[in-house]
């Protein structure tokens, strides 16, 4: 049994999660905070909740045991140019009783280890946003999508709740009722079903509701697009349909046809079990039918584990994957 | 001749304009001045701008000898329901001498109006948005689209820019260089033609230098999709295309196929000789072949109609909307 530890980290927009991890994976801690992202967060906020983070995960472990870390970010490349947010975590890191040194990667490079220990593949994460990436020599390589709401994230949660609302608008303008789909986002956006004696009242509505909140927040939305899909509603089936479409045509942009290499697929839209993860499963399957299809899991145990590979003492770095990262089925 | 004299006014994001008119259609005195959306600018500006190009355009008229105004805005709808609004534009009224009555009417009416005199038809303004309305009885029934650049505003100047940066994009995740079209986008947006070897950083240069920026202000980048397809490039040609199609299908939300009824385009994008124009009259000559297809002119004159139309002592309305308006061929 390995008395050697390792640490991960993975800071996501909103919770910080932590691990300590033997190169066995037996599990001495893990930690929780809130989110940490520093681009949306600051520095300092996000250096915080990765200390508070640590500490949980610490709390029972000798932190002269820990040998290596890793930390999985967004903005990962901005962190490392700014020296005030590198000081930060160094500080942060330093707090926590840590002496080893710590890398810090992409998040999408962690959410591909914690689905694959194959050094080449390819990352597709969709939530509220999406991104698509291919993993070469376990780092990133080429990036497709990820560009935001106003210019991109085609196929996200983002993508399926702005579609739902034209959608109803369009219905209102030629003066149709609203679908099953149609009357559930009204329902949201105006707390009831009904549509208005002078129906641009209710278009007024829908719009001030929406233009009232920041525009990220239509990712809101998109569980009723895939509540409506699951509950059979044609209009929901077409719209998951359809982001599944866009989805693998993201990943295209990166992966030739017929690759073989593991394709991960993360973020709240695609691991559980959701008409729009069946979706893009079958897109995958028709575009890359010899390519193992994975889910991504434990963040923080892929960071972990990215951090072991680096250590002297590791000669199958493949070989700790499974027993660190226990990645899903 | 007539000694009486009509005043209309049409009061846009960007400028007023107002004219003083006799109901022969004798100009006797035009006013310009600045931007006066009272949704936009607050009423009490625009009631400033109001009194201002008024003031230009009755100089050399006695007051007492108009017998009637209209004053066509976006949002009449929130200035007649805002009694501050309303009472500020009252104030504006009286300032400029005026003591008849006014009326207020949506500028998509007066943009109709400016097209044509049939009480019924239809208007479609495509400039920075775009909306289509029906007209009946000379006032605004349904209304299809206007819904803003975050839920509509298909195939309007916004729509073509959005369409035109996710396409560079698209071709950058690739890896493909810049067609015609994404180099004119990039140079816009970067100064340069140029593509860093990390290619991502190009694409984070293009997300940055929109994002910094009001979303809406992307319209700003139709002009470069227009000159594309006017040089042949098949990009551009394909946007400008689609654009076409989506306007035309905003259209079809509130006009039935076959109606024969006038259709006046208005909006800077489809009042020049540009490609959009083009294709949004081949769209509507396939779905209303024996429709009139006229352009919008001068709002402030069909404002000034509008007005005259309810005085006494005209009997045939349709009659004064040439010398009144003098709608382009």
């Amino acid at each position: 049994m390995s008395s050697t530890v390792v640490v991960g980290l993975d800071v996501g927009g909103t919770s910080t999660r932590a691990i300590a991890v033997t190169l066995d994976g037996e599990r001495l801690g893990v930690g929780r905070a809130g989110g940490g992202n520093p681009t949306s967060h600051g520095a300092a906020r996000a250096a915080g909740e990765l200390l508070a983070a640590l500490r949980q995960a610490l709390a029972d472990v000798d932190p002269d045991r820990v040998r290596a870390g890793a930390i999985g970010l967004a903005g990962a490349g901005r962190l490392l140019a700014d020296p005030a947010g590198r000081t930060a975590f160094d500080d942060a890191w330093r707090a926590a009783g840590l002496r080893c040194p710590y890398a810090v990667h992409g998040d999408a490079l962690v959410a591909y280890a914690s689905g694959a220990a194959s050094p080449a593949g390819t990352i597709l994460v969709a939530g509220t946003g999406a991104i698509a990436a291919r993993v070469h020599e376990l780092r990133l390589d080429r990036i497709a999508d990820g560009h935001g709401w106003l210019l991109g994230d085609i196929g996200s949660g983002f993508w399926l709740g702005h579609q739902a609302v034209r959608r109803l608008l369009a219905a209102l303008d030629t003066g149709g009722d609203p679908d099953d789909l149609g009357r559930r986002v009204l329902t949201r956006l105006t707390g009831s079903t009904e549509v208005a004696a002078r129906t641009r009242d209710t278009v007024d509505a829908l719009v001030q509701a929406v233009t009232r909140r920041p525009p990220v927040e239509l990712a809101r939305l998109a569980p009723l697009v895939v509540d409506a899909a699951a509950a059979g509603d044609p209009a929901g089936a077409a719209l998951i349909g359809q982001a599944g479409a866009h989805l693998a045509a993201t990943v295209s942009r990166i992966r030739p046809a017929g690759d073989t290499t593991p394709l991960v697929l993360g973020g709240g839209l695609l691991t559980g079990d959701t008409p729009l993860a069946d979706a893009v499963r079958a897109e995958a399957r028709r575009r890359w039918p010899d390519a193992p299809l994975r889910l991504a899991g434990d963040g923080a145990a892929a960071a972990a584990w990215l951090a072991a590979r680096d250590l002297p003492e590791v000669t199958d770095p493949t070989a700790l994957h499974a027993p660190i990262v226990r990645p899903p089925a």
